[in-house]
């Protein structure tokens, strides 16, 4: 086992200025796996659905080399269930029905063949819950990075510090990183984030692309320009896939291999907001991921004069 | 005569939240040909001022190798002023004063030892006296390029429109880029923009890097993440002085010298914001400026995996 992620499994419905879902399946725990799957098709998935979670799709995850023995489906319990429309600019929406479900008395059990993987990614969730898995690991993981969002700064700020003391990468974006530390400028924030725990920490900025701090190097990664973003969903925990996926095949966790991985993550999301939810992942090659991981090289190289 | 420049030279009166200036040399052709004089000593600047303008600051572009024989002096005139005041958080300005003196009546005319200047830039002024520039050009220049602002989209776009059929090169933020074409996706506002007239496009993004377009091959230019923004003034027209500097050093006008110069105008305009007006720019030495392009180059460049 080298990557093991916790983090939800859900339904969502989504609208944005393009349509409407059906009811598919979402959550970030989901995006993570299927993103980390492209590079890496020994990892594990801790989370938990309900009853009426479809079976097909938990096949679908193990083709992808994914072991489930880590989610849970507790009896006539109902998965997780968001619904939210994007507004005209995509970059807001509105959450239109939250129904946690079995998310809402989660209690992450990590299976003891996963107790000692190298590599652990903590999808948005509650801190507690990230902090009670990360307590679980019988052998410190090389990296354990984490997700979050404005919501449990608002609501658990104590807590979220505490997790954030485990940890060695957060994965936050601009709007994020300035909430949780009260500083305006990216490089400023990132080094408060680092006074709180992380010696790594990630600020992505959607179209604008994402910064990679380390405690004395920045990375810059770009973003495509892209004509038409379909849907947004997703995309943060598609970012934090390719990135832990690509991470976990590594030998050592430098600079460099960072830097690689954060351009893995991009462009595994710029795929992800092509259409709606997972589909575009589900389709997706090998061949044409490693030819949108050439663009981005192509998009930012120069030479120096 | 490799590159010929027509801008304003101006006096400003800037505060920010940092602090207040007096009133200081400033102006589009000041601080284009100031950041270009860091690569090519042999331009020519194009412009009007007032007598009351200092004969110093002249005796100083001079001896960076701009030759001001093209700088109107009017009997009587006085140098066009603007005061300004930044919002706390550097991204939005009011003006507080606009006199346009001289510059109200500005008739450009270009000397005749400049007329095949093979680079040309055009400094944000009313499109039509823009124009007359380009059409007193006896050589057709190897590259027109030309910065332009919001204000003349609503005055004067029929004119607006006449002088970009004109161009090679537009140089844009990414709201004037927004409002020119109607698109809000910066990758299709470029095509529109090459539909009237320019076959290149560079939209600025301010903290966010900047992008260059040309019909097929797309660049993301990295800005360094700062912790501190004192003055942003300049800072456009310094990117589009350094641009063209280097540019006009340059055999050829291909991708890949485009690519070097935007990254020559990126760091130039780093400086620029360090200090009131000029002054960062006054002092910087080539030394400097040269460390400062290695790290956008550490910045931003990866290897393929």
């Amino acid at each position: 086992m080298q990557l093991l992620t916790v983090g939800s499994v859900a339904f969502d419905a989504i609208e944005t200025p393009f349509g409407k879902s059906d009811k598919i399946v979402g959550g970030a725990g989901t995006y993570i796996s299927l993103a980390a799957s492209f590079f890496n098709r020994n990892q594990a998935l801790v989370s938990v659905v309900g009853e009426d979670f479809p079976t097909d799709v938990l096949d679908g995850m193990v083709k992808r080399g994914i072991d489930i023995r880590g989610i849970q489906i507790p009896e006539g319990g109902k998965t997780f269930f968001w619904a939210g429309k994007y507004h005209n600019d995509m970059n807001s929406r509105d959450t239109l029905v939250t129904e946690l479900n079995v998310l809402g008395t989660f209690d992450p059990v990590v299976p003891m063949e996963f107790r000692n993987a190298p590599f652990l990614m903590l999808g948005n969730l509650s801190p507690d819950v990230q902090r009670k898995v990360v307590e679980q690991m019988e052998v410190r993981p090389k990296l354990i990075a984490m997700d979050t969002m404005n919501f449990w700064m608002d609501i658990a700020l104590d807590e979220l510090h505490k997790t954030l003391k485990l940890v060695d990468l957060l994965i936050v974006n601009d709007e994020e990183a300035r909430q949780l530390t009260g500083e305006y400028a990216l490089k400023t924030a990132a080094k408060r984030i680092m006074d709180l725990g992380p010696r790594l920490v990630i600020i992505k900025k959607g179209e604008h692309g994402a910064l990679l701090f380390s405690t004395d190097e920045v990375f810059y990664a770009p973003a495509l320009p892209l004509e038409e973003v379909f849907d947004p969903t997703g995309a943060g925990d598609t970012f934090a896939g390719g990135l832990m996926g690509y991470l976990s095949t590594q030998e050592d966790v430098t600079f460099d291999s960072l830097k690689k991985a954060v351009i893995a993550g991009s462009a595994l999301a710029s795929f992800c907001v092509e259409k709606f939810g997972t589909q575009r992942l589900e389709e997706l090659t090998k061949i044409e991921l490693d030819e949108r991981i050439k663009e981005f090289y192509t998009l930012s190289q120069f030479e120096l004069a």
